[in-house]
């Protein structure tokens, strides 16, 4: 796992590499995982695939599994290693993204929960082009970010606060074609919001993998991205 | 601030005591903060007050701007004292709950524009008995999560637990309500769905509450209470 990391290959003690590295494994296996549930979950909506939705929902134990052991590890370096410089923001910028892993996996739930009941109900009539144009480019999001922090590269993590923006956009136009129908057709209300509350967690997973890009950009230069003007933070890391 | 608080007066270094008071008394500004911005985004809701919608968003700058001075006043700890067993978990507890407070600020900072648009529109022909209601919960929620958190009360961050289930259950039960409606009376769905996005904000809110208090029993008693059912917690907090 991210053989070229150079902040994992630098310790004079093996046993604080061993222990960074192993930490470092762990949050990219629950990266892949988030990831891929949120894949799931979509696949399961446009699909109508209730035993997926059933699964997605199932495998969040193990997501939320991941976390805690993470946050443990994290704690214990601190407790043991004392990092400095690097190594510190490394354990910050982890510890803070975990907790942007386990909201996505939250979300990817809640979308697979609505999946099985709109299967139950027969699907929507309307909204399914939105939701896999916007689920496609957030999973590219996550994909990035994680890509980001692996290879502790502050341009990637900056093309990711850049697609967040779109999304928004996106988001904001998808909405207002959605209430425009319900406008049209109340007797669909129901099964529409549905898809508009799957469009929201689309959207938040958005937000949180910009979240860990922001922490990508803070373990690499060393400051605080957030709400921070892009213009300002684009400054920052190409300078 | 919190004088009987007890990790911040035992500490042999009266340096390392001033550090934490200080991010503590800062950690503790933020959070009346935030609990008055809920409050004041609910009031510009229910009274129509652009005025005071428009402050509300405003002042999401100052909560901004208190998160990152909070973290980096911890960070600056961790490199600089190596805090170790309750001051540690102290130090982990508010870098996370700081999250959470913040994300409390932005929920606010919606309903604040929500509300603007609103007032704009002549308000909703429903909602606001559920946004009242759920509201105030909310906001003794955040008020008893932080007032655990000052006075290292593990058993009134349970009660915190508790109150957000019932709040999930009220959610619930307003949305479906608010459904109905829309369906009956499709000419209004426009307006009724922002407040279903503010119910479902404070909803939000309610869940960040919660994590602070999950953050509150880590610090006192030591255990991951996240991810865990709220009777083992019980045993655990009681023990």
């Amino acid at each position: 796992m991210c053989p070229n990391n150079p902040v994992l290959t630098h310790h004079i003690s093996s046993q604080f590499n061993e222990e960074l590295q192993d930490v470092n494994t762990k949050f990219m296996s629950m990266g892949g995982l988030v990831e891929q549930q949120v894949a799931n979950a979509i696949h399961a909506l446009l699909e109508m695939d209730a035993t997926m939705s059933v699964d997605v929902q199932f495998k969040d134990n193990a997501v939320n599994q991941l976390e805690r052991e993470i946050d443990e590890a994290l704690t214990l370096i601190l407790a043991r290693r004392h990092p400095a410089a690097i190594d510190l923001r490394m354990v910050i910028a982890m510890s803070k993204a975990n907790t942007d892993l386990e909201r996505i996996g939250d979300e990817a739930a809640k979308i697979a929960r609505i999946a099985q009941s709109l299967s139950e109900e027969g699907g929507s009539p309307r909204g399914y082009m939105e939701t896999r144009h916007i689920g496609n480019q957030v999973r590219i999001m996550i994909h990035d970010a994680l890509d980001a922090f692996a290879r502790l590269d502050a341009e990637q993590a900056l093309r990711v606060l850049h697609a967040d923006a779109d999304i928004d956009r996106e988001y904001q136009s998808a909405t207002r074609t959605l209430m425009t129908y319900m406008m049209e057709d109340p007797r669909q209300i129901t099964r529409v919001i549905n898809v508009l509350w799957v469009l929201r967690s689309l959207e938040r997973v958005g937000d949180h993998a910009r979240n860990i890009s922001e922490q990508v950009i803070y373990m690499v230069k060393g400051f605080d991205a957030r709400h921070t003007r892009i213009e300002e933070i684009e400054q920052k890391v190409q300078r």
